[in-house]
Protein backbone atom coordinates (compact mmCIF):
# COMPACT_ATOMS: atom_id res chain seq x y z
CA UNK A 1 0.00 0.00 0.00
CA UNK A 2 1.01 3.51 -0.37
CA UNK A 3 2.59 5.48 2.49
CA UNK A 4 -0.20 8.22 2.35
CA UNK A 5 -3.02 6.01 2.26
CA UNK A 6 -1.61 3.82 5.06
CA UNK A 7 -1.36 6.97 7.05
CA UNK A 8 -4.57 8.12 6.43
CA UNK A 9 -6.02 4.56 7.46
CA UNK A 10 -4.29 5.42 10.68
CA UNK A 11 -5.32 8.48 11.39
CA UNK A 12 -8.68 7.29 10.40
CA UNK A 13 -8.54 4.55 12.92
CA UNK A 14 -8.77 1.75 10.86
CA UNK A 15 -5.11 0.38 11.78
CA UNK A 16 -3.54 -0.03 15.01
CA UNK A 17 -1.56 -3.51 14.47
CA UNK A 18 2.07 -3.56 13.78
CA UNK A 19 3.62 -2.61 10.72
CA UNK A 20 6.08 -5.44 9.96
CA UNK A 21 4.98 -6.27 5.74
CA UNK A 22 3.51 -3.36 5.14
CA UNK A 23 3.82 -0.44 2.62
CA UNK A 24 7.01 -2.66 1.63
CA UNK A 25 8.35 0.18 -0.47
CA UNK A 26 8.70 2.34 2.21
CA UNK A 27 10.78 3.17 4.69
CA UNK A 28 9.52 2.47 8.70
CA UNK A 29 10.72 4.48 11.29
CA UNK A 30 10.65 4.51 15.52
CA UNK A 31 9.74 7.46 17.05
CA UNK A 32 11.01 9.31 19.67
CA UNK A 33 9.32 12.42 21.14
CA UNK A 34 11.27 14.36 23.66
CA UNK A 35 10.77 18.00 26.01
CA UNK A 36 12.92 20.62 23.82
CA UNK A 37 15.47 20.39 26.97
CA UNK A 38 16.38 17.14 26.35
CA UNK A 39 16.77 17.40 22.18
CA UNK A 40 20.05 18.27 22.59
CA UNK A 41 21.29 15.46 24.48
CA UNK A 42 18.89 12.64 22.83
CA UNK A 43 20.23 13.94 19.32
CA UNK A 44 23.74 13.19 20.45
CA UNK A 45 22.88 10.03 21.67
CA UNK A 46 21.69 9.36 18.36
CA UNK A 47 24.74 10.73 16.91
CA UNK A 48 27.23 8.33 19.08
CA UNK A 49 25.00 5.15 18.99
CA UNK A 50 23.89 5.01 14.90
CA UNK A 51 23.51 1.99 14.99
CA UNK A 52 20.58 1.27 16.68
CA UNK A 53 19.57 4.87 16.51
CA UNK A 54 20.11 5.88 12.86
CA UNK A 55 18.32 9.52 12.57
CA UNK A 56 16.15 9.79 9.54
CA UNK A 57 14.45 12.83 10.46
CA UNK A 58 14.31 15.66 13.28
CA UNK A 59 11.49 17.93 13.40
CA UNK A 60 11.46 21.31 15.02
CA UNK A 61 10.04 21.76 18.18
CA UNK A 62 6.41 21.86 17.89
CA UNK A 63 6.46 20.87 14.96
CA UNK A 64 4.21 17.98 14.38
CA UNK A 65 4.52 17.47 10.52
CA UNK A 66 7.53 14.91 9.20
CA UNK A 67 7.74 18.11 6.71
CA UNK A 68 11.29 16.15 4.80
CA UNK A 69 10.06 12.58 4.76
CA UNK A 70 6.40 12.16 4.92
CA UNK A 71 4.73 15.53 3.62
CA UNK A 72 0.99 16.22 5.51
CA UNK A 73 1.48 13.36 8.19
CA UNK A 74 0.83 14.29 11.34
CA UNK A 75 2.87 12.22 14.24
CA UNK A 76 -0.17 12.95 16.64
CA UNK A 77 -2.24 10.55 14.74
CA UNK A 78 -0.38 8.30 12.45
CA UNK A 79 1.40 5.78 14.46
CA UNK A 80 -0.63 2.91 15.27
CA UNK A 81 0.45 2.74 18.75
CA UNK A 82 2.33 5.28 21.29
CA UNK A 83 3.79 4.77 24.27
CA UNK A 84 3.84 7.26 26.85
CA UNK A 85 6.52 7.29 29.63
CA UNK A 86 6.87 9.94 32.55
CA UNK A 87 9.95 9.80 35.52
CA UNK A 88 11.42 5.84 33.97
CA UNK A 89 7.86 4.32 34.11
CA UNK A 90 5.60 3.25 31.20
CA UNK A 91 2.66 5.35 31.91
CA UNK A 92 0.64 4.06 29.58
CA UNK A 93 -0.38 2.67 25.57
CA UNK A 94 -2.38 4.63 23.53
CA UNK A 95 -3.50 5.18 19.68
CA UNK A 96 -2.98 8.92 19.42
CA UNK A 97 -0.87 11.53 21.68
CA UNK A 98 -2.69 14.95 21.27
CA UNK A 99 -3.93 15.13 24.76
CA UNK A 100 -0.14 15.41 25.39
CA UNK A 101 0.98 17.52 22.62
CA UNK A 102 2.72 20.76 23.47
CA UNK A 103 4.52 23.33 21.51
CA UNK A 104 8.06 22.24 22.90
CA UNK A 105 8.15 18.38 21.92
CA UNK A 106 10.46 17.48 19.28
CA UNK A 107 10.33 14.23 17.29
CA UNK A 108 13.17 11.74 15.97
CA UNK A 109 11.98 9.57 13.43
CA UNK A 110 14.97 6.14 13.17
CA UNK A 111 15.40 3.83 11.11
CA UNK A 112 13.72 0.24 11.34
CA UNK A 113 14.88 -3.07 10.26
CA UNK A 114 11.31 -3.38 9.00
CA UNK A 115 12.67 -1.52 6.38
CA UNK A 116 14.71 -4.44 4.86
CA UNK A 117 12.48 -7.30 5.77
CA UNK A 118 10.66 -6.67 2.65
CA UNK A 119 13.93 -7.62 0.64
CA UNK A 120 14.33 -10.80 3.14
CA UNK A 121 10.99 -11.94 2.65
CA UNK A 122 11.51 -11.75 -1.18
CA UNK A 123 14.86 -13.76 -1.12
CA UNK A 124 12.89 -16.54 0.72
CA UNK A 125 14.02 -15.63 3.97
CA UNK A 126 10.68 -17.01 6.58
CA UNK A 127 9.34 -14.06 8.82
CA UNK A 128 6.41 -15.80 10.97
CA UNK A 129 5.42 -12.69 11.62
CA UNK A 130 5.60 -10.62 8.59
CA UNK A 131 2.49 -9.14 7.74
CA UNK A 132 0.33 -11.16 10.38
CA UNK A 133 -0.99 -9.83 14.12
CA UNK A 134 2.57 -10.62 15.99
CA UNK A 135 5.99 -8.61 16.31
CA UNK A 136 9.48 -9.34 15.68
CA UNK A 137 10.97 -10.70 19.66
CA UNK A 138 12.84 -7.77 20.98
CA UNK A 139 15.49 -7.99 24.33
CA UNK A 140 17.27 -5.94 26.34
CA UNK A 141 20.71 -6.66 26.27
CA UNK A 142 24.00 -6.18 27.97
CA UNK A 143 25.39 -3.82 24.84
CA UNK A 144 26.20 -1.05 26.34
CA UNK A 145 25.29 2.74 24.82
CA UNK A 146 27.94 5.35 24.76
CA UNK A 147 26.07 7.75 26.74
CA UNK A 148 25.14 11.48 26.26
CA UNK A 149 24.23 13.50 28.84
CA UNK A 150 21.34 11.98 30.82
CA UNK A 151 20.63 9.12 28.30
CA UNK A 152 22.65 6.20 29.27
CA UNK A 153 21.80 2.56 29.24
CA UNK A 154 21.99 -0.88 27.14
CA UNK A 155 20.77 -1.93 23.53
CA UNK A 156 17.81 -3.58 22.39
CA UNK A 157 17.70 -5.84 20.00
CA UNK A 158 15.60 -8.08 16.80
CA UNK A 159 15.60 -11.22 16.82
CA UNK A 160 15.21 -13.37 13.43
CA UNK A 161 16.11 -17.20 13.53
CA UNK A 162 18.42 -17.68 9.83
CA UNK A 163 19.87 -21.20 8.28
CA UNK A 164 23.02 -21.09 8.97
CA UNK A 165 23.54 -21.73 5.40
CA UNK A 166 22.31 -18.61 4.97
CA UNK A 167 24.33 -16.34 7.33
CA UNK A 168 26.29 -14.45 4.68
CA UNK A 169 23.72 -13.43 2.51
CA UNK A 170 21.09 -12.14 5.00
CA UNK A 171 24.34 -10.19 6.52
CA UNK A 172 24.95 -8.63 2.65
CA UNK A 173 21.27 -7.28 2.63
CA UNK A 174 20.55 -6.13 5.77
CA UNK A 175 24.59 -3.85 5.43
CA UNK A 176 23.18 -1.93 2.41
CA UNK A 177 20.42 -0.83 4.95
CA UNK A 178 22.91 1.43 7.05
CA UNK A 179 20.33 3.88 7.83
CA UNK A 180 18.03 0.86 8.68
CA UNK A 181 20.45 -0.87 11.67
CA UNK A 182 22.00 -1.96 8.64
CA UNK A 183 24.23 -5.66 9.60
CA UNK A 184 23.54 -7.72 12.60
CA UNK A 185 25.42 -6.87 15.97
CA UNK A 186 25.63 -10.40 17.14
CA UNK A 187 25.09 -13.49 15.34
CA UNK A 188 24.88 -17.23 17.31
CA UNK A 189 24.82 -16.64 21.01
CA UNK A 190 22.11 -14.93 23.06
CA UNK A 191 23.94 -15.03 26.56
CA UNK A 192 27.05 -13.23 25.32
CA UNK A 193 24.66 -10.50 24.69
CA UNK A 194 22.93 -10.93 27.87
CA UNK A 195 19.89 -12.48 26.95
CA UNK A 196 18.96 -15.15 29.46
CA UNK A 197 15.81 -16.57 28.23
CA UNK A 198 15.19 -16.39 24.41
CA UNK A 199 11.79 -17.75 24.98
CA UNK A 200 10.75 -14.66 26.94
CA UNK A 201 11.31 -11.48 24.48
CA UNK A 202 11.23 -8.17 26.24
CA UNK A 203 8.89 -6.72 23.73
CA UNK A 204 7.22 -8.22 20.80
CA UNK A 205 6.14 -12.05 20.14
CA UNK A 206 8.05 -15.59 21.20
CA UNK A 207 9.78 -16.48 17.85
CA UNK A 208 11.70 -20.06 18.23
CA UNK A 209 13.04 -22.56 16.15
CA UNK A 210 14.44 -25.69 17.63
CA UNK A 211 15.89 -27.01 14.39
CA UNK A 212 19.91 -26.92 14.64
CA UNK A 213 20.97 -25.65 11.50
CA UNK A 214 18.83 -22.36 12.44
CA UNK A 215 21.24 -19.30 14.44
CA UNK A 216 19.78 -16.61 15.91
CA UNK A 217 20.89 -13.24 14.16
CA UNK A 218 20.26 -10.33 16.41
CA UNK A 219 20.31 -6.74 14.93
CA UNK A 220 20.58 -3.40 16.77
CA UNK A 221 17.34 -1.94 17.45
CA UNK A 222 14.90 1.30 17.38
CA UNK A 223 13.34 0.43 20.91
CA UNK A 224 17.02 1.39 22.19
CA UNK A 225 15.61 4.87 23.41
CA UNK A 226 12.77 3.15 25.32
CA UNK A 227 15.23 0.76 27.29
CA UNK A 228 17.18 4.29 27.92
CA UNK A 229 14.01 6.19 28.79
CA UNK A 230 13.54 3.41 32.03
CA UNK A 231 17.05 3.15 33.01
CA UNK A 232 17.60 6.87 32.97
CA UNK A 233 14.83 8.11 34.45
CA UNK A 234 13.43 10.99 31.57
CA UNK A 235 10.73 13.03 32.50
CA UNK A 236 9.01 12.74 30.04
CA UNK A 237 9.08 10.37 26.40
CA UNK A 238 6.39 9.85 24.27
CA UNK A 239 7.38 6.56 21.18
CA UNK A 240 5.88 4.15 18.86
CA UNK A 241 4.89 1.02 20.66
CA UNK A 242 7.63 -1.29 19.94
CA UNK A 243 6.79 -2.70 16.56
CA UNK A 244 3.50 -0.24 15.31
CA UNK A 245 5.79 1.97 13.93
CA UNK A 246 5.87 5.35 11.63
CA UNK A 247 5.41 5.04 8.00
CA UNK A 248 7.49 7.91 5.81
CA UNK A 249 7.35 8.72 2.04
CA UNK A 250 10.77 7.70 1.47
CA UNK A 251 11.89 4.65 -0.52
CA UNK A 252 13.19 1.51 0.62
CA UNK A 253 15.26 1.52 -2.77
CA UNK A 254 17.67 4.16 -1.56
CA UNK A 255 19.20 1.70 0.75
CA UNK A 256 20.49 5.06 3.06
CA UNK B 1 52.42 8.30 8.64
CA UNK B 2 50.53 7.00 11.80
CA UNK B 3 47.93 9.70 12.95
CA UNK B 4 48.82 10.39 16.37
CA UNK B 5 52.31 10.98 15.62
CA UNK B 6 50.89 13.41 12.87
CA UNK B 7 48.80 14.94 15.29
CA UNK B 8 51.58 15.40 17.37
CA UNK B 9 53.97 17.11 14.68
CA UNK B 10 51.29 19.55 14.19
CA UNK B 11 50.78 20.16 17.93
CA UNK B 12 54.44 20.60 18.12
CA UNK B 13 53.91 23.72 15.26
CA UNK B 14 55.96 21.32 12.75
CA UNK B 15 53.30 21.12 9.96
CA UNK B 16 50.99 23.41 9.19
CA UNK B 17 50.48 22.98 5.63
CA UNK B 18 47.31 21.42 3.73
CA UNK B 19 46.52 17.65 4.68
CA UNK B 20 45.23 15.96 1.27
CA UNK B 21 48.13 13.32 0.58
CA UNK B 22 48.84 12.64 5.11
CA UNK B 23 48.26 10.06 6.74
CA UNK B 24 46.35 7.55 4.36
CA UNK B 25 45.06 5.46 6.33
CA UNK B 26 43.33 7.40 8.65
CA UNK B 27 39.76 9.41 7.66
CA UNK B 28 40.23 13.12 7.83
CA UNK B 29 37.26 15.67 9.01
CA UNK B 30 36.44 19.44 8.86
CA UNK B 31 35.96 20.97 12.20
CA UNK B 32 33.50 23.27 13.64
CA UNK B 33 32.90 24.79 16.96
CA UNK B 34 30.47 26.62 18.28
CA UNK B 35 29.40 27.98 21.93
CA UNK B 36 26.72 25.37 22.85
CA UNK B 37 23.86 28.02 22.58
CA UNK B 38 24.47 27.30 18.49
CA UNK B 39 25.16 23.60 18.98
CA UNK B 40 21.33 21.97 18.65
CA UNK B 41 20.23 23.93 15.40
CA UNK B 42 23.93 23.07 14.19
CA UNK B 43 23.60 19.56 14.85
CA UNK B 44 19.90 19.47 13.58
CA UNK B 45 21.75 21.71 10.50
CA UNK B 46 24.51 18.72 10.21
CA UNK B 47 21.32 16.26 9.93
CA UNK B 48 19.15 17.77 7.57
CA UNK B 49 22.39 18.33 5.50
CA UNK B 50 24.59 15.18 6.02
CA UNK B 51 25.55 15.28 2.36
CA UNK B 52 28.33 18.32 3.33
CA UNK B 53 28.01 17.66 6.61
CA UNK B 54 28.67 14.01 7.78
CA UNK B 55 28.90 14.23 11.20
CA UNK B 56 32.01 11.94 12.89
CA UNK B 57 31.75 13.04 16.50
CA UNK B 58 30.26 15.24 18.44
CA UNK B 59 32.92 16.48 21.59
CA UNK B 60 30.71 17.62 25.44
CA UNK B 61 31.06 21.31 25.71
CA UNK B 62 33.91 22.60 27.01
CA UNK B 63 35.69 19.16 26.02
CA UNK B 64 38.66 19.51 23.35
CA UNK B 65 39.99 15.81 23.28
CA UNK B 66 37.95 13.48 20.88
CA UNK B 67 37.81 10.42 23.06
CA UNK B 68 36.02 8.57 20.86
CA UNK B 69 37.63 9.23 17.24
CA UNK B 70 41.04 10.38 18.52
CA UNK B 71 42.07 9.53 21.88
CA UNK B 72 44.82 11.72 23.56
CA UNK B 73 44.12 14.83 21.13
CA UNK B 74 43.70 17.96 21.73
CA UNK B 75 41.24 20.55 19.20
CA UNK B 76 43.00 23.53 20.64
CA UNK B 77 45.94 22.62 18.83
CA UNK B 78 46.19 19.48 16.63
CA UNK B 79 44.52 21.45 13.45
CA UNK B 80 46.97 22.62 11.02
CA UNK B 81 45.68 26.20 10.86
CA UNK B 82 42.18 27.43 12.17
CA UNK B 83 39.55 30.10 11.04
CA UNK B 84 37.77 32.36 13.61
CA UNK B 85 34.76 34.12 12.80
CA UNK B 86 32.77 36.76 14.40
CA UNK B 87 29.76 38.12 13.46
CA UNK B 88 29.60 36.69 10.13
CA UNK B 89 33.26 38.19 9.41
CA UNK B 90 36.17 35.85 9.29
CA UNK B 91 38.52 37.59 11.64
CA UNK B 92 41.55 35.37 11.58
CA UNK B 93 43.54 32.74 10.96
CA UNK B 94 45.56 31.13 13.26
CA UNK B 95 47.60 27.90 14.40
CA UNK B 96 46.27 27.42 17.67
CA UNK B 97 42.69 28.26 19.23
CA UNK B 98 43.54 28.17 23.31
CA UNK B 99 43.13 31.74 23.79
CA UNK B 100 39.96 31.49 22.44
CA UNK B 101 38.43 28.27 24.51
CA UNK B 102 36.11 28.30 26.98
CA UNK B 103 34.13 25.78 29.05
CA UNK B 104 31.11 26.33 26.52
CA UNK B 105 32.01 25.45 23.13
CA UNK B 106 31.22 21.92 21.04
CA UNK B 107 33.41 20.64 18.67
CA UNK B 108 31.68 18.67 15.69
CA UNK B 109 34.20 16.73 13.02
CA UNK B 110 32.73 16.18 9.76
CA UNK B 111 33.85 13.72 7.27
CA UNK B 112 36.05 15.14 4.53
CA UNK B 113 36.31 14.01 1.04
CA UNK B 114 40.30 14.02 1.52
CA UNK B 115 39.31 10.09 2.94
CA UNK B 116 38.59 8.93 -0.10
CA UNK B 117 41.18 10.72 -2.23
CA UNK B 118 44.24 7.58 -1.60
CA UNK B 119 41.95 5.21 -3.27
CA UNK B 120 41.43 7.79 -6.29
CA UNK B 121 45.12 8.15 -6.23
CA UNK B 122 46.04 4.44 -5.95
CA UNK B 123 43.50 4.00 -9.03
CA UNK B 124 45.43 6.49 -10.65
CA UNK B 125 43.49 9.09 -10.97
CA UNK B 126 45.27 12.60 -11.07
CA UNK B 127 44.94 15.43 -7.84
CA UNK B 128 47.84 17.86 -8.35
CA UNK B 129 47.40 19.03 -5.27
CA UNK B 130 47.89 15.77 -3.51
CA UNK B 131 50.83 15.79 -1.34
CA UNK B 132 51.75 19.13 -2.14
CA UNK B 133 51.22 22.31 -0.60
CA UNK B 134 48.56 23.49 -2.96
CA UNK B 135 45.01 22.65 -1.83
CA UNK B 136 41.77 21.24 -3.69
CA UNK B 137 39.71 24.17 -5.20
CA UNK B 138 36.56 24.67 -3.46
CA UNK B 139 33.43 26.84 -4.65
CA UNK B 140 30.47 28.45 -3.14
CA UNK B 141 27.39 27.39 -5.12
CA UNK B 142 23.62 28.31 -5.74
CA UNK B 143 22.53 24.75 -4.07
CA UNK B 144 20.34 25.80 -1.40
CA UNK B 145 20.71 23.41 2.49
CA UNK B 146 17.78 22.65 4.40
CA UNK B 147 17.37 25.69 7.17
CA UNK B 148 17.71 24.75 11.08
CA UNK B 149 17.31 27.31 13.16
CA UNK B 150 20.15 30.61 12.65
CA UNK B 151 21.86 28.09 10.02
CA UNK B 152 21.02 28.77 6.44
CA UNK B 153 22.84 29.16 2.95
CA UNK B 154 24.39 27.32 0.10
CA UNK B 155 26.19 24.46 -0.42
CA UNK B 156 30.74 24.73 -0.54
CA UNK B 157 32.12 21.71 -3.17
CA UNK B 158 35.49 20.76 -4.04
CA UNK B 159 36.04 20.34 -8.02
CA UNK B 160 38.34 17.31 -9.72
CA UNK B 161 38.68 16.90 -13.22
CA UNK B 162 37.98 13.29 -14.33
CA UNK B 163 38.42 11.90 -17.77
CA UNK B 164 35.24 11.41 -19.38
CA UNK B 165 35.69 7.57 -19.23
CA UNK B 166 36.51 7.41 -15.68
CA UNK B 167 33.34 9.14 -14.33
CA UNK B 168 31.17 5.77 -13.05
CA UNK B 169 34.85 4.62 -11.56
CA UNK B 170 35.26 7.73 -9.36
CA UNK B 171 31.28 7.80 -8.26
CA UNK B 172 31.83 3.89 -7.66
CA UNK B 173 34.50 4.70 -5.73
CA UNK B 174 33.37 7.61 -3.83
CA UNK B 175 30.18 6.54 -3.25
CA UNK B 176 31.80 4.00 -0.71
CA UNK B 177 32.52 6.39 1.65
CA UNK B 178 29.02 7.71 2.73
CA UNK B 179 30.44 9.69 5.57
CA UNK B 180 33.31 11.54 3.33
CA UNK B 181 30.60 12.98 1.09
CA UNK B 182 29.99 10.03 -0.62
CA UNK B 183 28.96 10.34 -4.61
CA UNK B 184 29.76 13.64 -6.25
CA UNK B 185 26.52 16.06 -6.29
CA UNK B 186 27.16 17.33 -9.93
CA UNK B 187 29.18 16.57 -12.65
CA UNK B 188 29.68 18.58 -15.71
CA UNK B 189 28.69 21.86 -15.85
CA UNK B 190 30.06 24.40 -12.90
CA UNK B 191 27.60 27.11 -14.64
CA UNK B 192 24.31 24.57 -13.05
CA UNK B 193 25.39 24.74 -9.81
CA UNK B 194 26.27 28.41 -9.65
CA UNK B 195 30.08 28.28 -10.34
CA UNK B 196 30.41 31.47 -12.21
CA UNK B 197 34.11 31.77 -12.90
CA UNK B 198 35.65 28.04 -12.38
CA UNK B 199 39.81 29.95 -12.55
CA UNK B 200 38.78 31.32 -9.35
CA UNK B 201 37.76 29.50 -6.20
CA UNK B 202 36.59 30.66 -3.69
CA UNK B 203 38.47 28.01 -1.29
CA UNK B 204 42.08 26.63 -2.25
CA UNK B 205 43.89 27.16 -4.99
CA UNK B 206 43.28 27.18 -8.98
CA UNK B 207 42.92 23.19 -11.40
CA UNK B 208 42.48 24.33 -14.84
CA UNK B 209 42.20 21.42 -17.29
CA UNK B 210 41.64 22.61 -20.74
CA UNK B 211 41.60 18.95 -22.18
CA UNK B 212 38.18 18.82 -23.93
CA UNK B 213 38.35 14.88 -22.54
CA UNK B 214 37.82 15.93 -18.81
CA UNK B 215 35.19 16.76 -17.09
CA UNK B 216 34.74 18.50 -13.89
CA UNK B 217 33.27 16.47 -11.11
CA UNK B 218 31.88 18.14 -7.82
CA UNK B 219 31.90 16.92 -4.46
CA UNK B 220 29.85 18.31 -1.29
CA UNK B 221 32.15 19.77 1.04
CA UNK B 222 32.68 20.57 5.08
CA UNK B 223 33.72 23.71 4.52
CA UNK B 224 30.01 24.57 3.99
CA UNK B 225 29.71 25.73 7.64
CA UNK B 226 31.58 28.22 6.75
CA UNK B 227 29.94 29.96 4.18
CA UNK B 228 26.84 29.48 6.36
CA UNK B 229 28.90 31.29 9.17
CA UNK B 230 29.04 34.47 6.76
CA UNK B 231 25.81 34.17 5.27
CA UNK B 232 24.00 33.70 8.36
CA UNK B 233 25.99 36.39 11.06
CA UNK B 234 26.26 33.66 13.40
CA UNK B 235 28.18 35.63 16.36
CA UNK B 236 30.81 33.44 17.06
CA UNK B 237 32.55 29.89 15.06
CA UNK B 238 35.98 28.90 14.87
CA UNK B 239 36.70 26.17 11.90
CA UNK B 240 39.66 24.36 10.41
CA UNK B 241 41.22 26.40 7.68
CA UNK B 242 40.55 24.90 4.29
CA UNK B 243 42.09 22.08 3.05
CA UNK B 244 43.91 21.90 6.70
CA UNK B 245 42.05 18.90 8.28
CA UNK B 246 41.91 16.98 11.39
CA UNK B 247 43.29 13.36 11.36
CA UNK B 248 41.48 11.22 13.31
CA UNK B 249 42.42 7.39 14.45
CA UNK B 250 39.40 6.04 12.32
CA UNK B 251 40.65 3.58 9.81
CA UNK B 252 39.51 4.65 6.08
CA UNK B 253 38.78 1.04 4.96
CA UNK B 254 35.76 1.52 7.41
CA UNK B 255 33.77 3.24 4.60
CA UNK B 256 31.16 4.59 6.84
Amino acid sequence: MDSILFRKNIRNGNFTGQTSGECKNFVQTNVVILDKKHAYDFLVFCQRNSKPCPIIEVLDPGDFEAKITAPNSDIRFDVPKYRVFMNGKLREEINQIDSYWNKNLVTFLLGCSFSFEHELVESNFYLPYYNSSKTVPMYNTNISTIPSGDFAGNMVVTLRWIHESRIEEVVEISSKYTNSHGSPVHIGDPEKIGIKDIKNPDYGNQWINDDKNYVPVFWACGVTPQNIALSSNIDFMITHSPGHMFITDLSTRNKN
